[in-house]
């Protein structure tokens, strides 16, 4: 999921969605009220110039996923569907779409931090004006349009998360290293990260995917068959005390254990560590959305890219689970509980007894399903269009919306990527 | 298969080897002395000129192949293994490794057109040296290091690929077309490709990979099952005619069609068609190794890069195979009979009743099977290392040496090159 | 002047300055409080958000700009001769050093657009705190730093230039076109431009460069003897009108009046006319900070490189006049009348009968004059070490602010460099 | 002079050269061909591979020097007038064009080296076939036509000095050192370099510039009038003895020094030390083309760019001298001893007493004297186009062929070009 250079989101298959949850409009529309109000809170902390820049081509800035998830609304809600609505500003189209081809020309990618006008104030003005109409829109427009409500809220959500990983990456530029939010250190925090078991994985058919009936995106389907090998996997990610061990043993220095392409890129970079840590003396810190800190040993490692989680797999002797395994094993576990302190505390865990509050890389590649056809028309270019030259990582983050999360949700990223929140566990053939 | 940037071909687990074919020392040596001079016949045509040029950093000069595959015996076997061996010169191990890490320091390969000395005749002599010795060798090594030499030959019959399309490329950036080797057209050729059919595939549990006893890579591996759904697939390659018809419906202005990536590279590059085709007023041209001449509708497609081979597939409205499904098909043909004048003539054909003779783009990405592990050592580094960010290709090309092919061969490239004779198929779902 | 990627400013030599204007610290004291103000007035019509970005590494945010030349004063001044001043913020040494490798490590130019924080807000109390301590300061100090507080004011004027192409480079990747500033249109304006006519230069022994009393940058001396041959020089700068002529003639296409460099740039870029212009049908639209509006033909053209101005003077069959002799002919006018409307209406023409409002580029690199020697220290860094790779530009622009104009002004950029309010005139061998 | 990456050399004008020298057709055509045979014996040390190979843009191959020189005379002078003649091979006027734009298109320069075909031996046929046309031309050609030929020659002698500088640039790529010509070490080799002693100027107005009989490049005049203030000139270029002194200062990690540009481009090429050097512990080694040895202090360093040239001044507390002040300083000169060991030893020393024998970088931009003008055609893209962003060396080298040089002779290259013979000598103003 999550935006990159070139993709987004991901899209709901029309079909999935017109009952359910959004079949009570009231409910969708206090849903409805609830996200928008949970990117403005995001957003509260930061001021119309920390909202303006982009750090890089791959994130954006603060002032554009607020435009450009409200842009969505109204360009497949509002323009084509509400009667009488009037655009708020024409020239919206081309500066807040992302990447949809059908929809016409676009602001290229690498400049949106050059838009310094419409300014914040009058940012927030559009999302009120979206407000309005979106909650007359809800009361009122056809049952086949929920779905695609359904697909807005998901994708706004998405959009909060990026929002986060976007502006850390354009603090950390700040040499006088700005504190986004005051956060409360958990309390219950251990020096040791849980201890590391295995789960089995037995051989046999499994059926992966999206079957229920809530909310998915596109990529999530259609469930299918697989087949697994006997196998082995970590009930937790990796530990910083566990990663350190690899670099204290010179894992970044010894090109045995990486893809051609990852040592190319570790010696083109000059990558010693994560992203965002630094070497004071001789303690690592890193740079956090609550200021910079020594690194803490209990914590799963993050901000790490899929070359280096591969590359300390083959150190550890290992390898990365599937994302069929890793699937196929978070749906087996009883209960669990989420240990790193969250921007968002998971009260519900995602997969109980399965520890775990980063990204996870997997060892599979960002591919279709057998039998995934894009839809038509804008809505089709969600996902099927970024499935190439990406790995899936599985799970959720400290950084994703509550409720956000599902065991069958996709995400992914380039190999070489280390700005979101993405660790890894370990996997091996039994 | 084959070296790209950063790989280069494919290694055998050892004990695969120590019998059959090369059980018997004579055969081998035969062999041996065989397909050494297939390399040094397809380097005859080219002048000492031709064989020191690199003409991109994907690419390498014909004297570095033939230096190269000769420095794989003398480093892997004559050097460890032949008691009294003499180096034939100290510098080469610098200058004609490769990619192995494990075996030191290596000349950089964007660099590699730069080695002017040592010269062609030079080569010559090292190339007669290193035969004598092996000649010697293949009588009285071990039984163990047979698979070694083995391994060696398909090596070389790797490079004798990469020797063919690589100086085409050279060749290409020459402004007056020079002809590599003449050659008769093929009297048979027909004004259309052959009648396109299906083949079903029923959804089930298969098994692919490595199983027999002659010699395979180790990235072939273990074999191992899958499950396939219901699909069909098609009998030969998308046509030259065919793909005229994309192209005049714009397909290379349409982004709907594309891959995000692959629309990048397209507007990046000027893509308009395949590599190596331009256009004299309304008439396509090609430039062959015969030289230049028009492009012939009954020919497979050829030299398209992946993400074209998946937008010609979505114009089509159908899909790619995956690599299991291109072998499970091409299994279970009764016959066949390749079709494009080949360098070097085919007389078994590889799938029967499946019509081929271009590398075939898969939608799988190339990642290990299921319980695959890198050998230990300098050989270990010939697949495993290569794993990530390319796509899987099957079949075999008109410039692979006959005797090279299998149904199980895995070749490998990124999704943007174009240098080799890369084609595809058609597959969808039922 | 001005700063381009890697240079700022000019500095006094240190003795030149302690009579003077700034003899009279009332006198100095005023003059201080309005050049620092209109600073602010620059800014006033700037958003927090504009005054954050950065649109290229050769531009600087307004912010900074603003912050930068107070460092200036603090660094310079208060901070090593202030008795008791305290630094407003230990980071800003940092953060708003421009190039002094004297002062210590700054922070990256390329990344001055992603310091969010401080904000506008924070720069404006900078602003004051330092201003407060300057005006004590200024009663206070010890005779010898005065010509150190006017060069001070003069690198501040330069910076306010900069703050105004700045943003205009800034505003022009908006395609929403923001006004900077509306403004009257010159009613007096004229469909054409003055007459052109030609002074004439006597061959003979000249003396150029800064001579008098009042302030100079250090690379305008020392004044010193050229011998100049006979010949021409226009008597205003080429108009619109004129280089439409140009254009016309396919002046962008026809490689024999480039130099070579210029060709090159041309091709790379695309360049069809000066910047931000743009054609709409057959009109030549231009992007102004009084919005976007057809070109006017009596106006100099501006925003042309180096290159430009070249190619024009080989297309005329003309040259561009060295600065010695544009500095020997503009002193010899009797009277002069300023022609375009400017941002800051100059009453004082700089060179009466010489009309201009544009820098203008001579064919002079930008060297040192005999006899020059940078200053030791920090200071030294200000002129000196840009003597390369850039040529002269003489006069002013209609950004200069009054009063920082002389005629021994010598401004320097880099051929390519277009941003400036740059044009040119003729001159010719007699 | 001498070609880099855009232009090539000089040109004559017309009228300088009906008479003197090649008034005597029977001693131009002895000139012709002791030149072209000087060409070919530079060549004969190489094999057909050294020949081929383009190490960097700048550079061009053997081959290309060869053939593009031989192009010049059959395209300036027998295929427009001489009856009867039968262009070589139509494609060489694409292939082997440098710049010429108005000549028609060209191959691009940085694909130099790809060209295979022409091989050596055809190139050999072409230089045959076109002497022979020469040697009956020269004979019965037109009168005003014999100073076309004459520049030629004088275009074949700098492309002799870039035969040599470009083969050292590509074989100093050669991990294995390849020794170009064996050569004696000078016997008579001191350890410590000539005294330094200085030559006054005297300010006054000097005429510089190529008012003599002889040929001269366009760019060499007119002759003309400039002022000199009053300054003194080192009697030789700075020694390797003096330059490692300036090393071992910490000249290359001491920012202030140097210019900005020349300071980043040491940090980003990681600079330490003159092109070509490396150190063996505390050695310094030097690749020479007669191989790898320990550098001499004795001998005038070279192989470096402006920017070392100017912070190396700086350091001294010196300047370079401007070129006006070389050739007044060198004319003025009773007798010299050439010192380094020349490729082409030097038997009449260019300036006496002026000892030398590299390229002397001045401060002087290169750019046209006063009431230059280029020619018409072709013949006027030699100089004009290429007079921006370079810096004029004066002198001569170790591998200027003897006779070409001139006390008027101005080279140039870009202020970071490092693979000519470039060093530089000291002055100081008085």
């Amino acid at each position: 999921m999550l935006e990159s250079l070139t993709r987004e989101s991901d899209l709901i298959s029309p079909n999935t969605l017109s009952q359910g949850e959004s079949g009570n409009r009231a409910r969708l529309k206090e849903r409805y009220l609830r996200i928008r109000s949970e990117t403005d809170a995001l957003s509260a902390p930061l001021s119309a110039e920390d909202q303006t820049i982009q750090s890089m081509p791959d994130a954006s800035p603060t002032k554009w996923h607020r435009a450009h998830t409200t842009w969505f609304f109204e360009t497949f809600l509002l323009q084509p569907h509400a009667e009488g609505y009037e655009v708020f500003d024409e020239t919206y189209n081309y500066l807040f779409n992302s990447y949809y081809e059908a929809v016409g020309e676009r602001h290229p990618r690498p400049q949106r931090g050059m838009i310094t006008r419409p300014g914040v104030d009058q940012i927030g003005h559009y999302r009120a004006y979206v407000d309005e109409a979106m909650t007359l829109f809800i009361d009122n427009c056809a049952d086949d349009l929920l779905a695609l409500i359904e697909l807005g809220l998901n994708h706004e959500q998405q959009h909060q998360e990026l929002l986060v990983t976007d502006i850390k990456h354009a603090f950390s530029l700040n040499p006088t290293w700005p504190v986004y939010k005051t956060r409360e250190q958990n309390p219950a925090a251990n020096d040791s990260a849980p201890e590391l078991r295995w789960h089995d994985i037995t051989a046999g058919l499994y059926t992966i995917g999206h079957t229920g009936e809530g909310f998915a995106f596109d990529n999530e389907g259609p469930a299918h068959n697989v087949f697994l090998h006997d196998a082995r996997i970590a009930n937790r990610p990796v530990s910083i005390g566990e990663y350190l061990d690899f670099i204290a043993d010179g894992g970044y220095r010894r090109a045995e254990f990486w893809l051609s392409d990852g040592w190319d890129t570790v010696q083109r970079e000059g990558w010693e560590a994560p992203a965002y840590w630094d070497r004071e003396g001789t303690l690592w810190m890193t740079y956090t959305l609550n200021g910079r800190r020594p690194v803490r040993e209990d914590e799963p490692v993050t901000h790490v890219s899929f070359y280096e989680a591969a590359a300390y797999a083959a150190w550890a002797g290992k390898r990365l689970p599937s994302e069929a395994e890793w699937e196929v094993a978070a749906r087996a576990q009883p209960h669990a509980n989420g240990q790193m302190p969250a921007l968002n505390p998971h009260p519900q865990p995602l997969a109980p007894g399965f520890v775990q509050d980063v990204w996870e890389w997997t060892g599979s590649g960002y591919l279709p399903y057998p039998g995934f056809r894009a839809a038509k028309g804008a809505v089709g270019e969600y996902n099927g269009k970024f499935m190439v030259n990406q790995m899936v990582l599985r799970g959720r983050s400290c950084a994703t919306p509550p409720g956000h999360e599902r065991l069958t949700y996709r995400n992914f990223f380039g190999p070489a990527a280390r700005w979101q929140f993405s660790g890894f566990r370990l996997a091996e053939d039994k």
